[in-house]
């Protein structure tokens, strides 16, 4: 028996029981007659003291160890694992901050269990160790209780889903990791076969056709907190391995889906948090990208945009008269803001992640007045002009930028959102979740001039914009949803086509022959040909959805216990690495690198 | 709204309402005044009436549908997908083996949601389709209710390991998939590195390192429902990805894990079956061989082995003479076997998976006489010492077996089965668990004449053997465990190694040298130098979890959703398939086939 209890439990009602505890060394303090140990364990800490035989004595206590004992005490390190037998006290002054605070356990044996060398870096919440140093040791780092929460309020999250959907009546369905690779979208991670080499395996990026196959199956209701795969060109906070809440529901419409998954997302919140939500906004794709700018809008702040373009052209202004689009946001209580401020500003939108050509501004003063960053061109009333169209008020600063309908929404966005925490609008205790609704079915590739898929190639469209395949398919809307919180996107789903033709014609339209889609989704096409009801679905990334409903940060590593680097590599495995020359020989492999 | 209601929840309370169903239809049948059609559904079927208007108004009543209607119904064929709304009545003659048995709906308007084409196999419980067409259309397989039961009844089984293992504080933690290979043990799945050309990720056997280093980061109790991946020559019912129950608790003794998981066994049976047990039996794994020739006996029946080599020897018959081992086992009731059953019996045992030599029979009539196969060299005295030795009665069979040890005995223990089988004694609706304990820690590698894991390298051993590995490692007894149910394995499990050097002795005596250790392992020995606790764990496989509990058959794939056949194929996606040149160049690889 290696203890009677945990480190968490033990409260004053249990003084004067006879106790084994087991756990790490924590923090020690020698106060020369007797010695303190904070033993921690998963679930809490307990002082444990021991008795200076010689000192007890003198003081007329009498202590339960030995003056050997005592001194093995003295050796032990910080993370040693110990079990300690004792009796259970009063302290003699009592620590508010801990659940054990009231008590301590007066020990009489003492096995050391296991030594441990000095953490390469402190064990607290904030610790003194870099990231690359975390990873490596990643087993210590999760013993930190910042990191530690994050993953047992992860299981709490998993818990709540798992409730409400169960509940519900939705069937958990494991589906196949080994499957076929289809390479469109993201690239697939693939898997060789031995036992028929040359061939491969891909794992999924998504159970998409499963599920699919799934409500053609009868299943009706389905969900799977379940490992996907996507081999892109990393970049921060991206893993190649995430975990996603599948869903997928038959003989459903939008709306149905809409509501079971808003009930799901409340659940969660509820019940993890404590929070309670309203009804979530609805907000259409168009009106997110004309009012933020973004189709994943953090309404946490109403800074919107506004197109001035008409108000603003026809003064000789090149830089406006030449631009497909002029925007403005105006910045509340902002017209005081300095030359460096503003020419902080005009930098964060040229850089080249975000490319502008410029930022105007326009300083519209407490008192009325109007200058601006455009004098040359502008008069004070063609300025009010702006500053009405913007909807600023007095005292607000009002950027705008000019230039091509995209790049100035995302430059304008960006800005927003700069502007928002420069502002302390973007308030961690608030969360905004918005619906945002009727997504376009089909965006043109840069590269190829033809379509792809905005959400997937399964996505049904809507009936009244059928006419557009022939006349402008990037017009077409898609039965498509996002749920956005904060800014960040939650999910993602869509009613699916459920009709062969229907299927066939969507991948002709992404460029698909005849005969790659027949032999590529062969499977799905003929399930589609035996009474394929109605369905649609939903997929949530449950790493950001932990994130976000935990901490309310979009920083999905601290919630994952085994993470990789942003080289795709984990430090701690030192992985991906080689092969012997008899695994890849029984693979039929030879790694061939390019020069 | 494609619904009001699900095929499956109607009743006579409904009467009167009006309701929309949608569903597939099951079954039609024309009776000239109207048409019934079973409208089915995942939760269960709906009569749907149509009366012929041509028809009703001769006969008093008075239809809801048009005549085209009516006709449209007519070509409605099995599977076709349907949406119908009318009145909930009271049937005429009520069906008691359905829970909408007692009402129809009266159908006043439908909509066809989708066509299908007939089916290849019936839908039904006893379905005509072989297994390669049912795997080939497993969406439709998945139809019928006996398969779709299955795999709802495997939610509830995870619900209720979920709900007990939540209930004791085990915390889900989910680990990475993208791992290191190791290649000791079974073969791994390996994935090629796109970002790192030449190197590579594996595919996890289990997590089994992972949750080791859990236990050091001190999340004292952790589980997961998690696939696992092994590349084996497949043989019948081995799936290339299974699905494992995968357990680990610290400061754990081995007493403390079989009472946990003992537990856990019981609430899934309760919950799922509403099957009680009392406390397991348990049993070494010597007396596991000794008695029934197995380390996973089927304890429902107790037919035993019993070794009679030295009772036998002695009467110059050279097979007995000349063996190492001689067992017997005692048929109940079979002294009256023919000689073409005991024939049929020695065929068994010789066939070349089993290896016997022959099989020698003693008939211990009802009267008490005894004859044998091998009177030649045995007296009726001689062979009562058998019968009393293998603790025969009259009236049974006694089967002795020769030869060595390993061979004779399993040559028993398939007997034994066998004969339980054709004696009726392996009754499906009895469960019998069994501990087994005390497995060896090594098994000698017959290749390589060697020491291999018989767990794996991590089990620890008990204290008291530690001196065989300079004697006879062969003897050296494991802290290692099964759960056995009806000769099923069930689970596997053992106390962990947690002190650095012995997990470098355990690596040494299974042949690894430091540097190959150190190369792959480094991970985990670092880990333990810092402070590891003592833990060990469990796993539960847990598509035959599913397959015992649910049905008390050892036949997981019919548990699986989309499972692969005996050649890891998944023949309705045709997978594993060739890469395009483009992808393999993407990897850096070359597929170079031996020839």
């Amino acid at each position: 028996m290696l203890r009677t209890h945990t480190c968490g439990e033990l409260t004053i009602n249990d003084a004067g029981k006879e106790v084994t505890l087991s756990g790490w060394v924590f923090r020690s303090r020698d106060q020369g007659g007797m010695i303190f140990i904070d033993l921690r364990d998963r679930y809490g800490v307990t002082q444990l003291v021991f008795l200076n035989p010689a000192k007890a004595v003198d003081s007329g206590q009498s202590s339960a160890v030995s003056q050997k004992l005592y001194d093995d005490v003295k050796t032990l390190g910080r993370e040693f694992v110990i079990k300690a037998t004792g009796k259970v006290q009063k302290r003699s002054k009592s620590n508010p901050n801990l659940s054990t605070g009231e008590i301590e356990i007066l020990v009489e044996s003492l096995e050391l269990l296991n030594a441990s060398k000095t953490p390469p870096f402190t064990l607290e919440d904030e610790t003194d160790g870099g990231d690359e140093l975390r990873m490596k040791y990643r087993y210590l780092d999760l013993r930190r209780d910042v990191v530690k929460n994050n993953l047992l309020n992860r299981h709490k999250v998993a818990q709540a889903i798992r409730e409400y959907l169960d509940g519900q009546g939705f069937a958990d369905v494991e589906t196949p990791f080994l499957i076929k690779s289809t390479p469109e979208g993201a690239r697939d991670f693939v898997v060789p076969s031995r036992v028929n080499q040359g061939e491969f395996y891909a794992l999924p990026q998504s159970p998409q056709t499963f599920k699919q196959l799934l409500m053609v199956a009868g299943f009706d209701r389905y969900y799977q907190i379940v490992r996907c795969f996507r081999d892109e060109d990393l970049r921060a906070d991206r893993q190649p391995e995430f975990t996603q809440i599948d869903c997928e529901m038959a003989f459903v419409e939008q709306e149905d889906v809409l509501n079971m998954f808003e009930g799901m997302v409340k659940h969660a919140f509820k019940k993890v948090r404590n929070i309670e939500f309203g009804a979530f906004p609805r907000m259409t794709f168009a009106d997110a990208l004309k009012y933020y700018g973004n189709d994943k809008p953090d309404t946490r702040f109403e800074i919107l945009l506004h197109e001035i373009t008409d108000v603003a052209k026809g003064k000789n202004f090149n830089v406006i008269d030449g631009a497909e689009y002029v925007g403005a946001i105006a910045v509340p209580g902002a017209s005081e803001y300095t030359r460096k401020q503003t020419d902080e500003l005009t930098e964060f939108v040229k850089r080249s992640q975000i490319g502008a050509k410029g930022l105007i501004y326009v300083k519209y003063a407490v008192d009325g007045t109007l200058k601006s960053s455009v004098d040359k061109f502008y008069t004070p009333e063609d300025l009010k002009k702006w500053a009405d169209a913007a909807e600023a008020k007095p005292g607000d600063l009002i950027l705008v930028v000019a230039g091509d309908l995209t790049t100035s929404r995302r430059a304008l966005s960006e800005l927003r959102l700069e502007l928002g925490n420069r502002l302390g609008l973007r308030d961690k205790n608030v969360y905004k979740p918005l619906w945002v609704l009727d997504f376009p079915l089909l965006e043109a590739d840069k590269d190829t001039g033809g379509w792809v898929a905005t959400h997937h190639p399964f996505t049904s469209w809507k009936k009244e914009d059928e006419h557009y395949f022939e006349t402008d398919p990037g017009k077409i809307r898609a039965n498509a949803y996002d749920l956005v919180i904060n800014g960040v996107e939650l999910s993602s789903g869509s009613i699916r086509i459920h009709d062969r033709s229907k299927q066939e014609k969507m991948f002709s339209t992404i460029g698909l022959s005849k005969e790659n889609y027949e032999k590529k989704f062969a499977f799905i096409l003929n399930a589609f040909e035996y009474g394929a009801p109605p369905h649609g679905g939903i997929a949530f990334g449950f790493d950001r959805f932990c994130s976000i409903c935990v901490a309310n940060e979009d920083y999905i590593r601290e919630f994952i216990a085994f993470p990789k680097n942003n080289a795709g590599r984990d430090i701690m495995m030192d992985t991906p690495s080689t092969l012997s020359d008899e695994q890849l020989k029984e693979l039929g492999l030879k790694v061939e690198i390019p020069k």
